[in-house]
């Protein structure tokens, strides 16, 4: 399918990330139906005008009209989901996702899939500390990044179309990665941040000093509210290369301890200048 | 003293710090004198009205005739200064300082000081990741905390006066610790925060990254452009405090790399629930 205004677009799952996708792709004028378990979500995406139809089961006349249908599921129900329901989509179908990990899923999706519909995968680097549809909103794809993560088995007509929809959904950048590559760069930037700050929130009771702080202790614990069932299975499904990145900076500030407690102020001051420099970089 | 507005104000140290000082005292009526060995700074607060009169060395005339001295100094010079110059304090006058360490300096200060001026120490919680007085911007008081850290030796007209000053500079909050308990707090707050900001920028070779970030790994690393004269000289005034901080967070982040590597789904979530709620107490 071309991004053409008829086009039918089916939402499965109607989350912080599906309602945001449907508000997009609503105003854009695209017809959206949408499938959620969670009747009170649906309800509210009618009312608010999110979507045109919506749906608490998977629904063979909706899913069997989907030129496209983009999977906004927790990474654990998605396969299943594929599984049980793949034989009512339409012949060339279009399937994407937004799920946060990458290597488990792809391939084995792949490969069960009927061959005569294509799933390309991607990542809306974009999130809030909320979630729900009620929470929705998709100015937060205006700085973000979108991810497209294609395999062999992808065809190029496929890639530029999820390409497509990144843009038109408003984000700021379109990259592509390989499944191997976006799951480093997500244990380094995502998941190991989010480690970090779930840690320096837990390891002492912390909460008088809230009286005290400065803006530093704000900005590193921000993501430290985090939806524990959402993330502990994305950082299952990556564990791997999330354990990698973990170690790497494990060993990183275990340096900077010993560099503290043999007083040694030259490696400090160097450790602080290969940071600031960095830093910098980064800001440019 | 009292905050009335003939008095003379002299700033020793014009950086970042010492400048936003300026700034604002200015703005209210006083007349501000300032010391710094860096002539072109000197020329800029004069140029641009931050005070009224500048030396490049201490002024046995101008220090005299301060009724309030305000030290904005590096920590490691601020002893020797004292030491050095002290006999040109002017009888009766008080001393305060921004030293974002307190009980390696404090005690001693107070120890060698003349018994006719008294040093009440104080901590502006209030900073940018840029320094020098061509910095400096009091707009950087408003949503912060100015903590008063007094010993026993402190006088109650002293600490009112201090509490003043950080109120007229136009802090948000005001509160009193003692030396240990600031050390505490600022050794988990500020430089723990500050460790692991710079351990997740040096960690890996991450520069090519910065095309995917989300917000997560920016916020988490804005504070690790740092100034690694001034943080290294801090880090190694405040060892056993932050040392403390450290491995406790060292501890923590190991426990949850162990749940990972045990694929401990309950306990994972167990601490990303601790840390929401925390996170989410923190906020209100």
């Amino acid at each position: 399918m071309e991004w053409i205004s008829n086009s039918q677009i089916m939402i499965v799952g109607l989350g912080l990330m599906g309602g945001s996708y449907a508000r997009a792709l609503k105003r854009l004028g695209y017809s959206i139906s949408a499938i959620d378990c969670n009747e009170q979500s649906i309800r509210y995406a009618l009312e608010n005008g999110l979507i045109d139809r919506g749906y608490t089961q998977p629904d063979a006349a909706a899913l069997s009209a989907a030129d496209a249908v983009i999977f906004a599921l927790y990474p654990g129900v998605f396969r299943n989901w594929i599984e049980t329901y793949q034989h009512l989509f339409k012949s060339g179908a279009l399937l994407t996702d937004v799920t946060g990990v990458k290597s488990c899923l792809v391939y084995d999706i792949q490969s069960i899939l009927r061959c005569d519909v294509e799933f390309i995968a991607a990542h809306p680097m974009a999130g809030r500390e909320v979630y729900g549809v009620e929470n929705s909103d998709d100015r937060i794809f205006r700085d973000a990044n979108y991810i497209v993560v294609p395999t062999e088995r992808n065809t190029p007509h496929a890639i530029d179309w999820c390409k497509s929809l990144g843009r038109i959904l408003g984000f700021a950048r379109i990259a592509v990665l390989s499944p191997e590559e976006h799951d480093k760069m997500i244990g380094f930037l995502s998941q190991l941040t989010h480690c970090i700050a779930v840690s320096l929130m837990t390891c002492s009771d912390n909460r008088h000093l809230a009286d005290y702080t400065g803006n530093s202790f704000r900005d590193l614990t921000r993501i430290a509210r985090i939806n524990d069932e959402m993330w502990s299975e994305l950082f299952l499904m990556n564990k791997e290369p999330l354990l990698q990145q973990m170690r790497l900076f494990s060993e990183e500030f275990d340096e900077l301890r010993r560099l503290l407690e043999n007083e040694d102020v030259e490696g400090l001051r160097a450790k602080m200048r290969l940071s600031s420099r960095r830093r910098a970089e980064f800001d440019q």
